[in-house]
């Protein structure tokens, strides 16, 4: 086979940490911002966060939820009313304390003593407590329930160790806030958005995942059981890319969240809250990304082809030919349709080598970079390449397709629907793959993980479902391997076996994993 | 004339600042959240902005602008670079001074003194500052210009007395950002995005605008030069809308925005900023509002259409086939096209009457509302309100049409492009009627707003455009009849005649204003 030579410095083999970060500038998707733990989102970036919150604002809206702006700031005591919540949060907060600032007479700013709050404010790091205070306004009687909400936001959560997209103390989100008149309904409601989340995770993002309910110690601050999507990255790793949240009565019971039901009596209403954010980008990168950079799904991608013409800058008529034979060819395409919508298509003639240009698309991970030369135009074909089929392998060079003109406009759609398609079959077969099954004892599972497979992956045990203490330990014992419990997957075989960490009956099946 | 009975309580005419607050309660758009100058945006208020958001990030990304985020919180470091900038902005900002809250031991939390940052942090007010960090790390040669940004996002200043949508501590809007080679270009930016918000105005909320320059004591802090789009609310005073700024080289040279130019020399870009925000909806509110409720321009309605079913609750059957019978409408009508796309219908089943339903949606605004009970049915047809025309002058009663229901869906097309455009037209008139040209002194100034008019609208008076101390005296001096100058109009004629401060030769016409 011959010696491909790879767009990124750095290979996935060989640090995968480091690769993630030359892809992240490779793609010229995020950089740090120099605010502490806070980045910025370039247009690439942004523009596939832009698709994501397009295609899951309508899966949230078909649901009937409306979406609503709330304040980013929280005052204290709404926190000081769930004390769960309290704990889970107030050790990450941005705390607001002065509402001005002023010259210190040596020419820096400071706050103005006479401008100090007299309650302090919190930049929100997630608005159940927020949301609850509007909730117990809106909710009078049954008839006003349920009552399903949304906003599009940021949030802050003070982190100490940061990573692009992964973890940082400003991220963007979107949180479902619902209040519904019976337990049955909440979880109906925590459960379709959990689908919810598994659809775009697949559909949309390309990325397989595993949907079950977190373990005790993994649950939301306040809530009464927390469900997740989990992805599996290229390395093995688990990434939580989702959770949906039955928060039973304890937000309700703090912010006053009652109804009149039926028959006329006063009942308290059952919450639900449910989340995705930024971190899916991170997933993304994680799953589709290859030695060359990014592969971005076509769903999700700001621009689904892109064309660049082999402009010489010399001869004016020439480049003027050529670029108006590329026009054509951009109207032709931007007509079809792809996974249900116009397919989005640039034409990019800014100054510039057209190599250059198309390895700057290959890093970004543009689905499909089509280049015209002049002998192509003269031939009335284009140079076409799918990002995820990059490499002629017979060669070792870029694997160009040369169809007509006419026949790569046509194609397209198709082409697109099968990339998308491609990536992720290549994903869940990773998956698959890297899920252990059958292990039955702790030294097995110590064993899996201290092997010699560079990625080893999750494993799937069977418990005893321990709470309190007890769980405790079996944390801090998976902690000694670096692991943590991922979910018990919906679906799962039922349990049949003992405990590993108990010995008992087991009664279900849970994964274990390293992650993010 | 019979007499007509209202939807609000409160009329325009009687008392307008109550009006505008019932309005937005009795259309549900928003409310006070408790947090000290921050409102809760509710569906309806929010579904609109979602509208303003589509079209104009439509507009903004055809002009190549490419949509980013940046970091909410700015190191007051940022500040203290621009002299002009901090003077403007350092007065009322949120101060971000601990990244960590614990117990008191009494039960309370409080800022940890051990987790105090060593720099405060600010909520961004703008982001001037903190995109032209990234700028500078952006553009190096020529060859990045122009370099065009936008985000749309959440920004903070501290206010003392806040209005809904018109004033509020925290509020939502885009912020452009665009460095360029030269001053010319830079300007021609300035006046593209100010175009874009007349068009975006004009076009989209149905609400005319006036372009022109601020005066000099009006500009945003740093900036050479501030334009705005000024529109005239029902009670005569001027709402600035939305503004462009020309920033010079002041930023560049704060931020080190500096670019090698074709010759190898270092250059300071000229950089812009333009910004609107959620205070449009104020000012639909105030265009468009009657004392019935809003009036929703179709462009920027979250539903164009409701169908009511005037469904009994008693017999299932008869229900059902209403049901069905605008089940089917609404499917015709979801197939129609007006104003560029697809028509937004709601058929909306919950439970209620439906005559408290259409008083709902009348407050709302909705632009057509049909209902149907079980003899329209039988007859095939509709019931429909056109909501720019809600009343029969003769009867004093709700002004319905019948149309057969085939008849209702193929007309919406039309008859929301024809609301959009009646809207518009009567805004611009009353705009037109209400500004006062020809006033040749302050006495007259003085006498025209101290008359008998209640709303005496805006004046154009001719002045010699002073500066300095010269011009501050202007400002009192108008200020002292509650005035202020909102712009120097494009397209207003030359100068002819003497300056009504100063009796000097005037330079150009302005614009006076009560405002918000």
């Amino acid at each position: 086979m011959p010696e491909i030579r790879h767009a990124l410095t750095t290979k996935r083999e060989d640090d995968f940490a480091a690769w993630y970060q030359e892809v992240i500038t490779a793609a010229d998707m995020a950089e740090e911002s120099g605010v502490r733990g806070c980045m910025v989102i370039k247009p690439w970036g942004y523009g596939i966060w832009e698709r994501i919150q397009r295609l899951l604002d309508d899966r949230i809206k078909a649901a009937g939820v409306q979406n609503c702006y709330f304040p980013i700031f929280i005052p204290l005591a709404n926190f000081e009313r769930e004390a769960e919540h309290v704990e889970g949060f107030a050790k990450e907060m941005a705390v607001v304390t002065h509402h001005r600032l002023i010259d210190d007479g040596y020419g820096k700013l400071i706050p103005d003593p006479a401008a100090k709050l007299e309650e302090p404010l919190v930049v929100r790091p997630t608005s159940e407590t927020i949301i609850g205070d509007a909730m117990a306004r809106w909710v009078q009687s049954w008839r006003d329930l349920p009552l399903l909400t949304n906003q599009w936001a940021n949030v802050v959560r003070w982190e100490m160790r940061t990573r692009m997209f992964l973890r940082t103390s400003e991220f963007l989100w979107q949180e479902g806030h619902t209040a519904h008149a019976s337990r049955e309904e909440a979880e109906t409601e925590t459960q379709r958005a959990l689908e919810m989340y598994r659809a775009c995770a697949e559909e949309d993002l390309a990325m397989p995942v595993v949907t079950g309910e977190k373990p005790e110690n993994e649950r939301f601050p306040g809530a009464v059981e927390t469900w997740s999507i989990e992805a599996m990255m290229q390395d093995g790793k688990a990434l939580q890319a989702g959770t949906s949240h039955y928060l039973g009565t304890n937000f309700s019971e703090a912010a006053g969240i009652k109804y009149q039901n039926q028959e006329g009596q006063e009942a308290l209403c059952h919450t639900t809250s449910w989340g995705v954010s930024t971190r899916m980008i991170g997933g993304v990168i994680m799953t589709h990304g290859d030695d060359d950079g990014l592969r971005v799904p076509p769903a999700i991608a700001p621009q689904q082809v892109v064309i660049l013409p082999m402009l010489r800058g010399k001869d004016e008529a020439a480049d003027a030919a050529l670029t108006a034979y590329c026009e054509e060819l951009r109207v032709m395409i931007a007509a079809q349709n792809a996974l249900g919508e116009r397919v989005r298509v640039l034409l990019d003639t800014r100054p510039g080598k057209a190599a250059a240009k198309r390895w700057a698309y290959v890093r970004k991970g543009a689905p499909i970079i089509i280049e015209v030369g002049s002998r192509d135009m003269e031939g009335g074909v284009v140079s076409l390449i799918r990002r995820d089929e990059l490499w002629n392998m017979d060669t070792g060079k870029a694997n160009f397709q040369t169809p007509s003109r006419e026949e790569a406009a046509a194609g397209v759609g198709a082409m697109l629907a099968d990339i998308q398609s491609a990536l992720f079959t290549e994903a869940a077969t990773r998956r698959d793959a890297n899920i252990t099954r059958g292990v039955g004892s702790l030294d097995d599972v110590a064993a899996h993980y201290s092997g010699d497979a560079k990625y080893p992956g999750w494993v799937e045990v069977q418990w005893a479902k321990p709470t309190g203490a007890a769980l405790e330990k079996v944390v801090e014992t998976l902690k000694e391997h670096k692991l943590t419990i991922r979910n018990v997957p919906i679906g799962a075989q039922p349990a049949d076996g003992a405990c590993i960490f108990t010995g008992e009956p087991a009664v279900e099946r849970i994964l274990l994993a390293r992650s993010y």
